[in-house]
Formats: structure tokens, C-alpha cells, sequence
């Protein structure tokens, strides 16, 4: 027989875990639309020349090749024909965008839920086939600056429904940094960001050994760059220390205002989350305006659960370009945390919440009618697979974590639903029972509690 | 500029089309629910040699390879460590269940709606990428039979609430027409089930030919097998027909009894579109007791669109066997019939039920802070993206499809909200706007006015 086997990298959840999944997804979905963002989906794959017009990650690609093909059909030879799978949710959004941009309205408004695959190594919470959970507004050759502040919304929305500990989103613009390094008096000042990028991974002395070997700082230049990249705050008291670091200039004050209206605008929405932190940088070639990194406390080792910010260039063809705003969320990287971290833990691990007895296979067909009497006001039933033993049903909905079980009355008898948690037994009519509302379908919680049991 | 195009067999929805996907997907998960299934998802990839196993689709598997894979990594060479995207949820089903059997509860409940890929040549409505849509209930060495109804219930009620015409599971059972054929004294009764399984593509001529030149049957033989397969009834008597074209014995009186059940238990549930079709055989090796098939009126060329049955062996080891009960939906080809039929539409192409207008950037916060109150009541909206004049804002809603506009009240006036299908407008409060239900989020509708223009 052949062997059975995990695959690393591949992530799979038995069915309590998958609720938790399914519940990012949906409120990840539910906070989109209310916002007015629309679904799509696109294609697994991509032709190869797409997916790396930007160069770099050549490496993760995983091409298809179908089993059968013929030996010409070397998959390398022409990459607009061969087809890879896609390694984000960008790249076929520009595509879509550019396929379709006559049948769409502008600003776009998209929310895009997929899998997507890269062959690299697999690592700690590195995954090769993950969901990303993408949104973003794009424009027809405008986009208005106050888009960046309505992303950064929706993301700390979604962000507060989730059953996570306390989070924060940190926020920059490009235009602040640029502008202040710039008025230092560098003339590279993506060296200077990049250099800046790698603090959280080597420390700040590092970094302004860098700052002076790669981007030519003076020791002075590298500790105000070093300081500007220390710059935290929740209110617009941020530009005052940008402007005693040396910052000055059209450049750094639009920064400044742009920066204090999208903090303020945040915190109007969803207060307490949102933080000024001048040392975020990401995607030095990509973003070109508001960026945004988010960290869930307790967890900063996971990174950057939800990233996002301004491109200006998602595609363009000879007609338009189209600048858009976006946020992205790790979502298989979340999920895996909630669940390692016991997070989060549904109320049970099926969505059944009554098992309908039955006390011999005659009597079948009348819980059935049961059933489908509980089923037809929304409530979760399965009908017991065999006429066991009632102390045998019950230890079967105990198992599963079904919390009621349902004795249909014989001989005009009245039916009776047991709680199975309480022992707690009562009469009960399948048209009118009134089930707990807590109890009526799965809710996910938050599980602060010890460590539960894994399975 | 790289080439956009769409790649033939990958199928991809505008934003109002994908609409329609969402809502089939989401009627059968919430069916399933109901009857207690979970919902899992397995990796896109399986070892080849698992893929395989059942010997007879190689030609449709993609292989995955990483772009940067060394010379020496032959994909071909070693089937064990060769991955390759999975073509139905079958095979990944009986792999998980084997790996995970010691963490799942049996029967194991559960449903599963994810893409499948074959490699084979796009034709009308056959495609690369697809979505499938299964719920199988499996047992560990045994499984009662009257899950078989159970599962034909759940079908039925899927179907009812998508926006179909007319439909009717037809159902049959592999020991009814094996006892029958053994009782008219064929030997080898699967080519009797392969000959009249070629029914629908060749007629009763040439089955009947194949009958007598492959299956060995006698002239009588044939079209006592040929009258079996015409039988069509709604209630039992299939049975007494079956009786007098010579039918008789232990196998085919268990088998009448089994269809019966299944035949009144379904009728019960959902009355008027179970029946039974004796001519129903579908996959041979496969499945083994119950088998449906599901049509759509109108529609008979589109094949069943749900199918399912009975299979004893879906996977096995050392210790334990597991049957199974399943049914399947060919989900994306199903959707695909509802776009291009104009079956359904959703009843806007957005999510979004109000745009709020902006009268001038100042006020931009006070217009989002309506927004929020509308958002928190469970109306999904969106901003003005600019502060045109009025008119213009109100031709961008009605462009997108957004049912009201909202005009904030300026200087301590009332806002008011403007249903822009009728022109009516009147005050109303953010908190206590009353929406009509019908337009709060997006419905379904079946569609069977005139061809909608597709955009």
C-alpha cells in the first residue's frame, strides 16, 4: 500500500481547526462587503512570463506540467505558454484588471481570498500552499489620497473581529522618509531605507554601520536617520520630532499632514489601534505612498500579520495605469497561529447542535421528521446513525460534542431534548423549542484558557 | 508589454458573475451544516502515485515542478515524491481520511468545496480548473444503508434552494439490476451494466447489439435488459414491473425493498423530485449499493448535475475498511449553465447597498461617520470617492448598481437618503434608518425574463 503521509509545507486542519479557518475567512469576507468591496476569484495559474515580470522570485515558482505532455513541451522553453501557479494575489490582479478593465467600474473594489503556492523551503510558519486574504481599491489612472486611511479601516476592522489579543497598526509614508532623508542631505534615500528595513533583523548598531558604508551617512546623518526611525506615537506630536531631527521642507510637511490624517481618521473609526512609526518601510520598489505593518501583541515573532499601502503602478497599458491601495493578510500563517497558540477554539467541534435519537430502525422515519422540523428553523441536526442503546447515543453526541440530544415520544408521548453538558432534561416540541442562541450554530472564541485538547 | 489574455479552460467571473459562484457555494454549505457535516479542505497536490491508484485518468494529471528544480529532480522518476494538483476530491478524501482516522469520529461527516485541475482538452463546458463540491458521509467497517437516503435528502434540498428550473434525482441500486440480470441467467452481469450504461450516447440499436455481441445475451435477453433500464416510476410499483420482465430471487427482492426506502424516506423529505430509473449504473467499479444521478429540466444536456452513491471500499489498511455514501456537484460547470442560461443574477453587481455622498472634502469625515453607523446596523456602504457635484455622485451609484444614495445633512439640517430606482428621497437618521430587507445585501434571483446585459 502506498504510504500516507503529511507533506511539509502543505498545512491541513481536522475539522475543529478548519471552523477557525472558516471563521477568518468569513469575517475577513464580512467586513469587505460591508465596505463595499467585491469578491472575486481568479485562476490557480498564471503564464510564467507574468509571474516574473518582476524578477525576483523566480525561485518559488511551481510550474505545471501535464503528465501526458510530450517531450517537446519542455515546460522552460516558452514562458508566455508555460503556466505556473500563481505566488500572491497580485500578480493576477493585475492581469484581471488589465483583462477586464472595460467590464469593470473604477475605483475597483475587490476582496480576493485564494490559495497561493511557492516551492521554497518549508520553515517555521513558512508554508509552500497558503491562503492570502487580499483587498484593495484600485483607480483608473487616479486614485485619491484618502483611500490610503479607508484601507487602513477595513484592516483594523477585520483585525478587531478576529479572536486575537490586543493589536496595532503601525503606519508611515513613503513621502516622510524621502523627504526627510532627503533634507538631511542624502542622495540615495532608498539605501537609507534599506538599510533602515533590516533593523528589527540586526539591531541598530548594524544598521548605522551600514547607514555610513552603503548609504555614505555621516556618523550625525546615520543617528538622525537611526532616530527618525525610532519615532513612535498615536497623535500628530510625531512631526514636531521629525522636524527637531533636522526635517524640513514641502516634501516632509505634506508627509506630516498626509501621516496625521490618516492617524486620525483611523482612530476615529476604530479607537486605539492605530500608531504613527516611522521606521516602516516595505517593498521599497512597490509602495510609493502610506504603508502599513500590523503586530499582534504577544505574537511580534509572527511578524506582520496584515501589511499594506499606496502603489502607484499595479498595471498600465498604452490607455491607463491603475494606482491602488491594498492590505494583505497571511491568512494561513494567522490561522496556524491561533491554533498553535490556542487562540482561538470553536464551541464545538461540529456544527451539529442536536442529535435526534432514535429507539429502533421502525422509528426512524419519525426522527427524520424531527430532524428536518429543527433543521427547517435553523438548527444543526444528524439523526442517530444506528438504534444503539440510548446511554449509547448520548455517549456517541458526547464524543462528537454535539450538546443536545432529542428523545422523540413514542405512542403520543411528548418529545424530550436533553443538554448533555448539564444532564438538565426537559419536554420540548420541535416546532417550538427554543434553542440557546449561543448554541444554535458554531461561534469561534477566543481560548485564553490552559491548553486544550488537540484533535 | 506581456500578452492578457484568457487561458481556455480556466474560467474566471466579473465581480456580479462571481456573485452567483459565492451563493451556490454558500447554499451548499449551509445545507450541509444543517445536517451536521464539516467542512474541510485538503493541499491542492497528492503524491502521483496516489493520484494514480485507480489507474485509468494519468492523461489528466498536472505535475507541479519548481522553476529552480535541479536537472536530476525528473519528475517521472519517482511517483512517490512527484506531486501532482489533485483532479477530484476522492482521492485527497480517502488519504485524509487513512492519515487522520485515529482524530476524526466515525461516520465521519463531512463536505468538502474546493478547485480540482485536469489537464485534458477544454471542450463545451468541460474545463482545466473547476470548482467540485462533495459531502460523503464514511464509516470505519461499517455504514448503515439508510445513510444512502440520507445523503439523496441532502441533494435534494441543495438543489431546491439554488435557482434551477425543474429537477428530478433519478436513483437506482448496483443488487436491483446485478440480481436482475443474474435472474435472466447472464453470467456477467458488469457488461450488461457497460452496454446499457452507453444508453444516452448510442441508443437502444446499438445497446441492444453490444448487448448481444458483448454481453452474450440471447435476442430475448436484450430486451428484457433493455425494458429493465426504460423503468421509471415515482412510488414502488418499479417493482412489480420489474417482477413480471422475469426479475426474481433474494437479490432483487432486497434491492426493490432498498429502493423503495430510499424512494419514500426522500419523497418525504422533499416530495415530488425523487424517482426511480433503472437504467441509472454510473462509475461500475465504484459504487456499490444506492446510485443517483440529478437533472435539470430544460437543461438535460448540461448531464447530472449532482451525483452520488454508495462505494464500500473508499479506503482501507490493515485494521479497518471505510465505506462511504457520497454525492458530488460539478460545481463551476453548474454556474457556468446559470450565467450563460440567464438562470440568476444577483440583484446588484456590488455589495454595496448606499453610497454616501461627500459634498465637499472638509465634511468627508462626517459622511464616513454615517457610513460607520450604517456598517454597524449591517448595511454594507461605501464613500463618495471624490466630492463631485451631486449628480455626478448619484450617476456613480447608479452606474455601479448601488440601490441609495445618502446626503449628509449640512449645518445641522436632517440627512436624507434617495432610493435611486424610484427617485424618491426623504429624511432619515443613520441609526434608524429603516433599509427595505430585500435590498440590504445582495440576493439571488432566478432570472428567467429576457437575456440581462452581460457586463
Amino acid at each position: 500500500m502506498a504510504k500516507i503521509a503529511a507533506l511539509s509545507g502543505f498545512p491541513e486542519w481536522l475539522p475543529a481547526e478548519r471552523q477557525v479557518e472558516q471563521h477568518v475567512i468569513d469575517v475577513f469576507r464580512e467586513v469587505a462587503e460591508l465596505h463595499g468591496f467585491s469578491g472575486i476569484e481568479t485562476r490557480a495559474v498564471e503564464p510564467l512570463d507574468q509571474l516574473l515580470r518582476k524578477g525576483e522570485i523566480d525561485k518559488e515558482v511551481y510550474l505545471l506540467r501535464r503528465l501526458q505532455a510530450s517531450e517537446e513541451e519542455d515546460p522552460a522553453a516558452d514562458a508566455s505558454r508555460t503556466l505556473g501557479l500563481h505566488f500572491d494575489l497580485t500578480v493576477p490582479l493585475a492581469r484581471y484588471v488589465l483583462e477586464h478593465q472595460n467590464d469593470l467600474a473604477f475605483p475597483f473594489r475587490r476582496f480576493q481570498i485564494q490559495k497561493v503556492w511557492r516551492g521554497e523551503r518549508p520553515q517555521d510558519g513558512r508554508f509552500r500552499e497558503f491562503y492570502q486574504a487580499d483587498l484593495d481599491v484600485i483607480g483608473q489612472d487616479v486614485l485619491p489620497s484618502h483611500v490610503e486611511s479607508e484601507v487602513a479601516i477595513v484592516m483594523a476592522e477585520i483585525l478587531s473581529r478576529l479572536p486575537l489579543p490586543a493589536f496595532s497598526i503601525h503606519v508611515n509614508t513613503r513621502k516622510l522618509s524621502e523627504g526627510f532623508f532627503r533634507s538631511l542631505g542624502f542622495e540615495d534615500h532608498t539605501a537609507v531605507l534599506r538599510s533602515l528595513d533590516k533593523l528589527p533583523k540586526i539591531g541598530e548598531d548594524a544598521v548605522r554601520t551600514l547607514l555610513v558604508d552603503e548609504a555614505g551617512a555621516t556618523a550625525e546623518q546615520a543617528d538622525a536617520a537611526l532616530a527618525f526611525a525610532g519615532i513612535r506615537s498615536r497623535d500628530a506630536s510625531f512631526g514636531d520630532r521629525v522636524r527637531a531631527l533636522g526635517g524640513t521642507g514641502e516634501m516632509v510637511e505634506e508627509g506630516i499632514a498626509e501621516l496625521t490624517a490618516v492617524l486620525e481618521r483611523v482612530e476615529a473609526a476604530v479607537p486605539g489601534v492605530i500608531l504613527a512609526d516611522l521606521s516602516i518601510a516595505r517593498g521599497l520598489d512597490y509602495y510609493t505612498g502610506t504603508v502599513f505593518e500590523s503586530f499582534v501583541e504577544g505574537h511580534e515573532s509572527l511578524g506582520s500579520v496584515c501589511s499594506g499601502g499606496r502603489y502607484d503602478r499595479l498595471a498600465e497599458d498604452n490607455r491607463h495605469s491603475y494606482p491602488g491601495v491594498g492590505l494583505s493578510i497571511g491568512l494561513s500563517r494567522l490561522v496556524s497561529r491561533l491554533l498553535s497558540a490556542d487562540l482561538a477554539r470553536p464551541s464545538r467541534p461540529v456544527p451539529t447542535c442536536v442529535l435526534v435519537a432514535v429507539s429502533d430502525e421502525a422509528s426512524r422515519g419519525a426522527s427524520e421528521t424531527v430532524a428536518r422540523t429543527l433543521r427547517g428553523r435553523g438548527v444543526p441536526c444528524e439523526v442517530a446513525p444506528t438504534a444503539a442503546k440510548l446511554g449509547k447515543q448520548i455517549r456517541y453526541a458526547d464524543r462528537r460534542g454535539i450538546p443536545f440530544v432529542w428523545f422523540p415520544g413514542a405512542d403520543g408521548a411528548e418529545d424530550e431534548v436533553k443538554d448533555i453538558r448539564t444532564g438538565e432534561q426537559a419536554s420540548a416540541s420541535a416546532g417550538s423549542w427554543q434553542v440557546p442562541e449561543e448554541d444554535r450554530t458554531v461561534r469561534i472564541l477566543p481560548a485564553s484558557e490552559a491548553a486544550r485538547p488537540r484533535s
